[in-house]
């Protein structure tokens, strides 16, 4: 059955870089003065959601062990403080060469991954848990990032006159 | 590995539980009216998007080969039309009853499922095309829908006034 572990490994994967191509995609389509925009009146603009899916992304790489975060001072301004914190931002141009980055550097890793090496525990769950819990291993997280990042991905659509 | 498999249809499916349940618990706490209203202006209304997503889950059915949809006008409605179509729309107590029943109808058909049959192909792939590409199947679907749910959702929550 090694060969079901590749194919769900493939399908897993396949799943989060389809939507994050999505999301580069949009962001790309987008000038600087629609992406700064707010979503919807009052919610988050989409400089905001975007810089935040990069945040999320760069803390994959801790969180798998594949090195610290490129971008630490993003956990601060787009993790631990909302839109309106009154923080100083990484400009759009700023953000995208990040999120190229980062993009590269856990594509490099997970290159270098096996099929089994999903099923391994992340950074976040304690030996005796992930014992107990073994569905809490590096795939899990990115299904559920994938996941995360449709939500946003739906809010910045808005900016484009998406559906 | 068929523990390994049996982890994976377990870490695919509690995603889509728990997305499809977020989703549920988020429009039962929003007022019909508040459901109604456009999530963003000149957007989808939540009642629209709900039902889009409920027309979705009903097209599992099928697609599964658990049987034919509960609500086939759902799919003139929430899938081949757009909001504004002037098509007469179920009340949101309808929706509400259709998104339980086709859920209890999908689960008592997943209930039966061993984790192999995740992996064999779903309705909407031929035979030659599935040969090639074994990762068409039935739990690849599932991922994409919890993607999919996960879009819209971010867009439903802004009428709760959520991030």
């Amino acid at each position: 059955m090694e060969d079901q572990t590749a194919l769900f490994v493939k399908m897993a994967l396949d799943g989060w870089n389809a939507q994050n191509k999505r999301l580069n995609d949009l962001v790309n389509q987008l000038s600087d003065e629609q992406l700064s925009a707010e979503t919807a009146p009052g919610r988050n603009t989409g400089t905001y959601l975007f810089g935040h899916l990069v945040a999320v992304n760069d803390a994959l790489l801790p969180l798998f062990g594949f090195g610290p975060r490129l971008y630490p001072e993003y956990e601060t301004i787009f993790l631990r403080n909302p839109d309106k914190s009154g923080l100083a931002k990484p400009s759009i141009a700023e953000l995208k060469a990040a999120s190229a980055k980062i993009d590269a550097e856990l594509n490099a890793h997970i290159a270098k991954m096996q099929p089994a090496d999903w099923f391994t525990k992340h950074a976040s769950v304690s030996v005796e848990d992930f014992a107990k819990e073994p569905h809490r291993n590096k795939l899990n997280v990115l299904l559920g990032r994938t996941t995360h990042m449709g939500y946003h991905h739906g809010q910045i659509a808005y900016l484009a006159g998406q559906d």
